[in-house]
């Protein structure tokens, strides 16, 4: 019976060419529609046939298109260059980095002062309401007018800047962080990182959730205030999600009432379309995505 | 009766010249002789005299002589130019500044691989004696052959080397910790803090105790693998002694009996005489001294 049932299908699949060498480019990746499957459930089996409507594009998966060997890719497999990822994606991942990073890193306690760099983004914009939900003050930066915007006006932040716009980074934070910064959320790296300490209050943590500006740098940017972690007695901890995925289940206990009264709100920017992946990837590098950047491949 | 027995001396002093500008030089010290003054407990008080024996020179005594309004100086309140300083330095603060460091921030397991720089100073000499004392592997590094000798064959340490006769600190690590580092015990800061992130292993932690090649360079050393907290999730945190003082009693009850059994040993550096007090701390930032540096005043 279930033989009969069996339907042939193209498989339109996206390819790493080869291990990346510096930025990613759109030609680092291959369309391929030379996959054939068969649709097809086993014989007496309970299984159920899934169609994807949707993937996702999240920074980390640099490190899924780096060399084995190279200390910069993330704690995942790696890719193989010609074949597909073994690697899942949950679409909920950016919430749930959101939630260890501030709740399990961060050690954060009301009315404290939290920045936040690339705000906007999937983490970002969540960052920011868990953290003005528990009631401390909340400054996001953004690469865009629109960007910031979106923080002050949809998620809620009580300030932002566009850090395209600061020369003088330092001078920036101690305009919206005059008593300094308690909590950093640390999202970018380098000259941002630098200037954040100088501005870090005592007993101050630095939750290091990515630094998207250092990935595909030949030579990281370099950071000279190294020293206030001593003068400030700060913390500085660097994560990963993949660490933290028994806490799944707490995480939508938290965050579904939340969502479904609207208490907690979101950006979502979708691409239509499997061939559109590789841009969209590629856009989180440049910071061309607003919101958590989706790729829609199928609508029923 | 109090009255007839007061006596009247000379009080020899080492007073700050001007804030310091820089790296700390004998002359911005001065030895004054100047103030005389009547040793006399008030009547009707329980009150005794005390004679110093012994002063401290720490390395944290650099934040005592910056201008208050300094980032760089410590937590504990700046001398005033021309006056004596008002803080007591507990002579065994390095015993319990290990204690601390390595115990409460480091978070230490048996079998563990820990590296200590800086070691053969007053802190770093204790801290790979609890580090072996608990079943870690330990290698500490030192500026000349005196104190590598003094690390392996005195204090224990597993193995130690002289970072002067390394050019490339990465390759000196990987040779010494071939499977990467647990903990680093930071006293130096700097390009060994750069080769050390390079080496860490995943959830390794780096205790910033120190940072003495920096506290005097007018631009700081930049630091380029900091986004290797975030590929190994390493955590690396400031402390100071001052803020875990209440820990004081604890760490004599844990390390009293082990130096009466001479399992805990140690190596004090001790200059004669108030005069030779400013080249005994100044010698701390140029690692003259070996071991505890300490300046005898009186002999009874």
């Amino acid at each position: 019976m279930a033989e009969e049932k069996a339907e042939t299908v193209k498989n339109k699949q996206v390819l790493l060419r080869d291990y990346l060498n510096g930025f990613p480019k759109e030609s680092d990746m291959i369309i391929s529609t030379c996959n054939i499957i068969r649709l097809k459930i086993p014989e007496n089996s309970n299984g159920i046939l899934l169609r994807n409507l949707y993937l996702s594009c999240d920074p980390t998966m640099h490190g899924l298109m780096r060399k084995p060997e190279s200390p910069r890719r993330t704690s995942i497999p790696p890719c193989k260059p010609g074949s597909v990822s073994g690697v899942d994606f949950i679409a909920g991942m950016p919430g749930l980095t959101a939630y260890v990073g501030f709740y399990e890193v961060s050690n954060p306690k009301k009315g404290e002062r939290v920045y936040v760099s690339a705000a906007s983004g999937a983490v970002g914009q969540l960052v920011g309401q868990y953290a003005k939900s528990m009631g401390c003050y909340v400054v996001g930066s953004a690469g865009s007018k629109e960007k910031v915007d979106l923080l002050k006006n949809k998620f809620g932040f009580d300030d932002a800047f566009n850090y395209k716009e600061e020369h003088d980074l330092d001078a920036a934070l101690k305009r919206y962080f005059p008593d300094g910064i308690d909590i950093y959320f640390e999202n970018v790296g380098g000259r941002m990182l630098d200037a954040v300490l100088l501005n870090m209050r005592k007993h101050g943590r630095i939750a290091v959730c990515g630094m998207i500006s250092q990935y595909n740098l030949e030579q990281p940017e370099s950071v000279s205030n190294i020293a206030w972690h001593l003068y400030k007695r700060v913390r500085m901890e660097g994560f990963t999600v993949f660490e933290y995925l028994h806490l799944h289940s707490r995480f939508l206990d938290f965050v579904l009432p939340d969502i479904r009264k609207q208490k907690i709100t979101y950006v979502e920017d979708i691409v239509e379309g499997l061939e559109n992946g590789p841009a969209a990837l590629i856009g989180l590098f440049n910071g061309r995505n607003v919101g958590k950047q989706l790729v829609a491949v199928a609508h029923e």
